[in-house]
């Protein structure tokens, strides 16, 4: 951000008076607006049909080819879960039943929040969106888990059959965190809720 | 937005290819950057101490001098519930121990999706920060339900109190829409999971 998106002025770095930490701000004394920045949420879904799970092959960057869970940016005016349909429709042309929020990651180190909601899927429709290479359901014993295209989504499935195995479905929170830089870079993984990770 | 953040180039509202929805757009061909807006995060707690709650009276506008639970917009680089602890510390000057993600309300007009942890406060130790009038512990009895600053916080206190009554505390996940307009607008609460509004 270099330009104020009301104004057109210039945009510096500072703190503004009464908060405490740097910001946007115009420099332009007749605007002087503050353009905060926020993280976004990613909204998804972990279908169901039977046994299986239903995963997309990701026809788009990053990490084309590899595979996913239906998810993306909430957008302005729907809710999280609409959003999490929305994107369900938009990349494997599934209607799905939501049944409980599932995962919550906070992905500090991108600004991004996931949260995935557990779905059912009744009818076995589905077909590949324009997002999509390739739509199909996975027994867990056929799971790429080498061709998962984000950790966040490796995470929701080892909670998923973790859980299935208990019989038991929790709501799972926590973060992901990359700690260090350069080659000492690691992920971490830190739960609040629902488990270790 | 006028300007384009990036170019300070005039903004159009435009459908980008690829997309199915209007953007903010650049009008430069040399960067045509693509603006997206998204919903920002509220994290909040819902603090207990012994059988009472911690409520703080706002002293900043929206709703100056109304009551409500500590609770602001998520910042880059922290994970919700670091977010929640921080608007704790800010607002009540308080630390606290977060048990559960407890409602996470899609408020879908304003763009923003709430959501409030239970934590307890082990010690009594609280005061108001800068953005607070007055903090204290409200026993069920005394809750000013009539001054609360916002309906998403009414909402999360009854669920609470029903909850306690049940002896279970569920995860309450939710929209909270406006529907319809000028004299006929009206609020609506779907609930998702976790009961009935």
């Amino acid at each position: 951000m270099k330009y104020c998106s009301h104004c057109g002025s210039l945009i510096s770095i500072t703190v503004p008076e009464g908060d405490n930490r740097p910001r946007h701000v115009c420099t332009s004394v007749s605007c002087g607006s503050i353009h905060y920045q926020n993280p976004n949420i990613v909204a998804g879904c972990l279908i169901e049909h039977g046994d299986a799970l239903l995963l997309c092959k990701r026809a788009i960057e990053p990490r084309y080819g590899l595979w996913t869970l239906p998810a993306g940016f909430l957008e302005n005016g729907e809710s999280v879960e609409e959003g999490a349909l929305r994107e369900t429709r938009e990349e494997a042309c599934a209607d799905v039943e939501i049944m409980q929020l599932y995962t919550m990651f906070s992905l500090t180190h991108i600004n991004q929040v996931y949260m995935m909601f557990r779905a059912r899927l009744h009818e076995p429709l589905f077909s590949p969106g324009e997002e999509s290479l390739e739509v199909r359901l996975f027994e867990e014993s056929e799971i790429p888990w080498g061709e998962l295209a984000f950790p966040v989504m490796n995470q929701t499935l080892k909670h998923y059959f973790e859980d299935r195995r208990k019989g038991e479905f929790k709501t799972h929170i926590g973060a992901v965190k990359a700690l260090g830089e350069g080659a000492a870079r690691r992920i971490e993984v830190q739960m609040l809720q629902g488990g270790n990770p």
